[in-house]
């Protein structure tokens, strides 16, 4: 965990720890130095402050934990004056994108309901029962605690977002010590883990439309699969045949730094093109404005001001409304 | 030029002179040591023999030399005995793909009519004069001496192709003194070449589609050139729209390693998402068989092998048949 | 410890964690790609068959251990039959330089009498209880277990001996696993070893004098040890002043790769030239015919060859005889 | 030569020209690298002004030069205003160290008459003509152009020094074209230069006694001849036989960072331990103060202030006074 008012090396101690005793210790030769570098690089000037946020949450046992729908940590003799304490701190690390999250009765009502996401995702997953799980673009984590209530017996979170680091963080605080032992969180992009064939799952849910070369991620998403894993894709998608693949403007929901969104079909071709061997689009559908808005943790815009106001199948540039798919390939 | 029977440092030395001696001198910094790594773990096992051949070309002062349709060189008192023997020596290094070139008498009559593509693509370049011109997966180098044609100060050939270096190396041979220091080509990728940008006209014909990710190729093209400059590119085109973009399967056309495939409309809205300002396709229309067979110095299959034998219009696989399209971009 | 029939990367997996879960966790960004890099370029067509005969010692519970005079490991059931194999196997790991062992009953009579060494060093290095203690040059570990029993935390041998890697690694294997898990090897020289700063104390005995430069080797050692550590140094001297050096010629009594061998004197000057503050030599004389000699387990040439055979305070090559002192620096 | 108001890449155009046409063209590799880096992280505040002092200065055609005892640059024609802005422009390069120059009538009376050492070094050195000459440490190039004048092809100089490199400059910016294209300078250290093996003659004037590792360094200076070179060895050293070195304590004649002064014998014999077969001492004999004092253009403290006031037989902390060697090894 944290020490000191910055992050040091030793606050990786355990998760390296962690890498060196599980199957794939290789991982250290290039991770040990990403971090070290990330330390001395990192130009966030924000983190420090919100790192204090995090460093200052009251320490609470647990009583009970709940990984379901909302990730909950409760103790029944919690004091009103901590819960109030609590969401000062954790206000402070708005906006809350990925929950929602129960902290001693600290309620983060997201920007997302991102169990619904689960809801569609879980049945098809299997058993990730004594499992190593990466999951690629986590933002705050709250799919991790999800993967542990699934038996995952390590999960592994990479997401480069230090805001999303510090979320993670808070949340990790109050969970038991031997949960905490099993989450990871490496402030790291996809582009710094090479080819480790390793995991026994790979997540990667909202981030292949944010890639220049989506061939070039779906064939690092499989290099990082053992063989016979499994890789949970989620993203975007139009409507539409094998070649059909829009490339918006400047801005697509106002989003910038949006590349490719290939129909499912596209997608699932692209898929076999790299090498998955059974590819299987389980879950299709509309994001509805129920599962995406703005909140008391997160007050900025969300998928409503994303929509042409007066035709919610576009968006406010005149591009289909976003549509998601799940595809699971292996 | 070449020196002893495999090629060494020196071999580059007039060229990493003209390098020093340019308004780049900074490319040194990465080319050096990236041709010393080509030299210390070039794979190729026939490059030592194609070199040979190379090395072997009788050393003829030309009398005559035209850079038109047909790269031609000529010297009025050739004897037969040596035309035979430079026919042998360049039949050494076939196949032999772009051209035509006449050496001495010996016609080399290529897969590809080149002069096509260049009449084509050469009324919508503007004057070179004066310029540096890069071209980028240049093959033999029939195209650079075109650009030489057209006023070029120095042309820069970049090409992984070791055969096609030995092509260009033998064609520089017959080259007078004066042409040879401003033909240069370098054995590399275009990975190899980091932002330099510092070519006035850089060309690309011929390559997009072999790339998995054509953004970051877009990309990579416009960082090579200097401020205003210009980029030409010629590529495989579908017909449609903006959002129209085939990844065939294993193979188009027979080839492997094809990824994308836009429609010229797609492909121009791709250049401006790249940040060029001014892109106007000024050339489309489908390759006809005149312009890509088999011939005595290309004995393997072409373009009619490629295409369903009973609909010309379509690839072997079922896919549209190739069409191709000249794009400038400002 | 060693999995499969060559050195894994996962045989450091153990090594690595004690690392992360020490108080110098940034050890671990240039050590893992060393080791990995060791790995792929380890050239000792040898090491193979040495840590072979390592794996195919046989499990024993040990009953009693000594890590006094003669480290000593017991089982009070051990079976001759049992004896045997172990003394066959270790036999394949001759010569043995750095003794004596006693393992199950099984006596390695090594070339140098170390623990005559250690009676020199021990009453002067201070109780090390609770240390990270390093030795540079370790060997086969002999020192190290000496060190465990002075109360250390954990050793850290550092050697690029592999025949010593696979020494120390048959002696380990028969250790309980309370001792297993704070005995280190790594097979690494001194320059791998950055400015780590985290040592408590730090050995070298008997490397200085093959070191080409001496003053950095100094500045090396010192900069291994945290602020306040102590550096035990043990070489080889002569006798005189400040500015008494001998650089041998090609050889110094048999050996190739010696450098300097300065007096104790200068060697005390340097090391405070470096900047050490305290410094003191606490033992200087003259090596015995006794302390290093042929055994057994050492057939080779040993300090009676090597020295004037009609004046033995003479090298064979007319050089003063060894003469050691032992120097803390603080 | 330097365009624009700091050092850029193109500065060097010339000089890697040079490299890329010499016979060791691979010096490319890692020189263009080096001097990119320099550019990037030079740090030295004073470079700046310097360089502008040197842009400034006139430019006026020679009609008289001399590379004798004072490196003599001369047009009859010269106005006095043109005098006295050289003069002024040339004072805000001080100190001067080496020389002496007289350019344009300026005469530079530099710390060192480094033509009495020329006078000491010549007569042994045989002819340089046709020869690739470096200099090691090489200050303000004063040697440089009596190597030329000896007939050396190019001579490369070689030092850190910022000042030195501005000096340099300011000297070769009066220099005919045919003598610039002849005389270069690196702002690097040895620990730059690889084992380039490609100079014919390698001088080394006063720096051996700053080295930590005077072995590793006369290797290096080895590594850098061609097979069948010479090397010319200058530095301080003291009286006494082959195991005769003195270590300074932290100043040396008030330098700080002095390491070792062996004998003119210990040198002699360490050079033939690095591998050298001829090893000559040329010339040996103490520095007199006429050789090296205070003057107009270096108004710091110089030899006179650095020996025992009432023993100048003694340096300021009772050390041997300087006595120079030159050493030439084969």
């Amino acid at each position: 965990m944290i020490k000191g008012s910055l992050v040091q090396f030793s606050a990786f101690q355990d998760d390296l720890s962690a890498v060196a005793q599980s199957p794939f210790p290789e991982w250290l030769v290039s991770l040990a130095p990403q971090l070290e570098n990330w330390l001395k690089t990192q130009q966030h000037g924000e983190l420090k402050a919100w790192l204090k946020s995090v460093e200052q949450l009251p320490l609470i046992t647990p009583t009970e934990i709940s990984l379901g729908d909302t990730v909950t940590v409760t103790n029944n003799q919690i004091q009103p004056g901590q819960q109030a304490r609590i969401e000062g701190l954790l206000k402070q690390l708005m906006p809350w994108r990925k929950g929602p999250f129960d902290l001693h009765g600290v309620h983060i009502d997201t920007e997302w309901r991102s169990d619904f996401k689960w809801q569609r995702v879980a049945p098809h997953i299997g058993d990730l029962s004594g499992q190593h799980v990466a999951d690629i673009g986590c933002g705050s984590g709250y799919h991790l605690w999800r993967m542990l209530e699934q038996g995952a017996e390590h999960v592994w979170g990479i997401d480069p977002g230090q805001l999303f680091m510090a979320q993670f963080l808070a949340v990790k605080h109050f969970m038991p010590k031997e949960l905490q032992q099993r989450a990871h969180f490496f402030p790291l992009g996809i582009d710094d883990l090479g080819p480790l064939q390793c995991f026994d799952t790979v997540f990667s849910m909202g981030v292949l439309y944010h890639r220049r070369s989506p061939i070039d991620f779906l064939s690092q998403l499989k290099q990082l699969l053992r063989p016979g894993g499994q890789l949970v894709l989620e993203t975007i998608v139009i409507e539409g045949g094998e070649q059909d693949v829009l490339v918006p403007g400047q801005t697509y929901g106002k989003m910038r730094n949006v590349w490719f969104i290939p129909s499912s079909k596209a997608l699932m071709h692209w898929l076999r093109r790299v090498g998955f061997k059974q590819v299987e689009c389980v879950d299709e559908g509309v994001t509805e404005l129920a599962e995406q808005r703005a909140t008391a943790w997160m007050e900025g815009q969300s998928l409503a001001d994303f929509l042409d106001p007066n035709d919610n199948s576009r968006t406010i540039e005149g591009y289909p409304a976003p549509r998601r798919a799940v595809i699971i390939a292996k």
